[in-house]
């Protein structure tokens, strides 16, 4: 079967979630062009995620995916967290910070029993999950509806074992993807591998559709994926400087610089490698940093260096997810830009 | 212009040189097949160059690539050397091997004077160059002839730099490919990206064809690199199991074990970053040490444990060079794989 048959859609295009840069206005602008626009929920409490639900319904009938993370949530570590404050105490007095202080960050929250029971009254067509899937039970109980579920792989490994538990599909993820791996069998980022490499590979691998993310920036590298053997692919980076996004003004600037937009996987802003494009805080401290917390409570020590800065204009502490191809970012609307990657512009 | 009309070949497919696992008869068979065959010069002298250079001209009289490498020579330091012989000292015990023992291995020279000179009485249609170029005047040495030039980026910024200083095709080297990272302006890995990225964003930066490297494994691949942009493509590992490749008993039986083939890169094996499957000196030892003297200095310190464990039947000190998919490797002869690569079989 088609993904598109699969998943009710026009167009072998998702729209890939990206919490910090999206609510329901890219997701709905996607569907309702003929792809799939997904809404990043792990970020979300219940009443902002069913506030976003509600804006979806009311401005599309199409399919759309919604994604959540799988995390196991860890134990806080003070003395680790001492530590991780300590390496980043010269930043808060520079800048006349209280290393003291706590800024509350969203939380990262793993999909649980309420979130599911939450969806049911909206019986979304796709839940794509990253880091694993949820358990059996929790699944089950998604599936009470005609849903649809993605997860990503990282490897070969990773895909049988999401094609074992039933995945409807595989989102093969390409080391040249923008913001978190998926991987959740090994954290040796070695075993991940580009899409040239890890998509035929999958491809051959699993019988359940495949899905190409990372570095597909244009209709060439749609047409590239398709050759390899994907059913379609999960686009990112490309949507970001779309009118329907949220991405903040110095992501934005830093994705239309025109310059040579280095980016590196990084853990410092959650705990978990990440790409985005190198700033200050990546060059001083990693990108990749041992005494980071672990996923997501990293993410709390640099809120308040990431607020004061972005507040001068600067991203040097913020994160500045990116592809390894951000060529793609166009200021277009995401209709317009979901088919030109299918070709139809 | 066609990279077919450029180098004066009928299919777009050029094996890639791969030192210590071929000589001229791999060239010689891709060759006669229709795409370029190239062999790997940097480990020869002069009287072997010019063996493999009659062999060749003896077997086909279509265009054959010769590849050198562009590496300044180091330094020797002998407190580096000996900080890293206490590093592989507990290996040499192990062993019973004398730790004050040097085996002789085959130096890896950069392109000179006296090699271009040997080449006119030759007149090889292509040369193609690794860590950039040789000098202006040794450029010029082999232009007398009607000698097409390549070389090898890594980055955006170092195909520009390529095209500027007039090679006549670059080849997009992306992060999947086995062996030695091509790399010049920049020692930092994380610059460079998957095929995905990295090649449509040089397609886009030059006028000169352009050809795709790593992780091209099947014919699947080909297609797909030509829809990104590429002219052709350049594949090694695929051709490692092939009857005419060199490839020793280990490194073939690393690369047939058909389970998930871990790669990464390395700089154990000679001081430069390379990609190879990983085996029991990586896992133990790196695979990146920053103690490992510099490019091509480290190969002295690992010969004599390489040696015993090969005589052993075993590849932990073997450098398995090897592309991060190595599924397409086949014993089939390697004029077969050429035709099956372009579509042809």
């Amino acid at each position: 079967m088609s993904l598109q048959s699969l998943l009710g859609i026009d167009l072998p295009i998702i729209q890939a979630p990206m919490a910090g840069s999206q609510d329901h206005a890219l997701a709905v602008a996607v569907s309702n062009a003929g792809g799939l626009g997904s809404l990043p929920c792990a970020m979300l409490g219940a009443d902002a995620l069913r506030a976003e639900l509600v804006a979806i319904k009311a401005q599309t009938d199409r399919p759309y995916n919604l994604n959540f993370f799988c995390h196991a949530t860890p134990v806080s570590d003070p003395v680790r967290e001492a530590r991780w404050r300590a390496v980043l105490e010269p930043y808060y007095r520079a800048f006349d910070l209280d290393p003291g202080q706590l800024t509350a960050t969203p939380a990262r929250l793993p999909f649980d029993a309420p979130t599911a029971e939450l969806l049911e009254e909206f019986r979304p067509a796709v839940v794509s999950f990253h880091f694993g899937l949820p358990s059996h039970a929790l699944l089950e109980t998604i599936r009470r509806w005609d849903c649809k579920v993605l997860s990503t792989a990282t490897t070969v490994e990773e895909a049988r074992w999401l094609e074992a538990r039933g995945v409807d599909a595989v989102i093969a993820q390409g080391l040249e993807a923008g913001g978190h791996r998926g991987h959740f069998l090994s954290d040796d980022l070695t075993r991940q591998s580009g899409i040239f490499a890890l998509l035929p590979r999958i491809v051959d691998a699993v019988r359940v559709p495949v899905i190409a993310a990372g570095g597909i920036a244009d209709h060439r590298a749609v047409v590239a994926a398709l050759a390899l053997g994907a059913s379609g692919v999960q686009v990112g980076t490309a949507f970001l400087l779309c009118p329907e996004a949220t991405t903040s003004a110095v992501h934005r600037a830093a994705l239309a610089d025109g310059g040579p937009q280095h980016t590196a996987l990084t853990n410092l802003f959650s705990g978990r490698p990440a790409r985005g494009l190198v700033n200050r805080c990546m060059r001083e401290l990693g990108p990749m940093n041992p005494l980071a917390p672990e996923f997501p409570l990293a993410a709390a020590a640099m809120a308040p260096l990431r607020a004061y800065c972005e507040r001068q204009g600067s991203g040097d502490f913020s994160p500045l997810w990116s592809g390894q191809n951000p060529d793609g970012c166009r200021n277009i609307p995401a209709a317009k830009l979901t088919r030109q990657l299918a070709g139809r512009a």
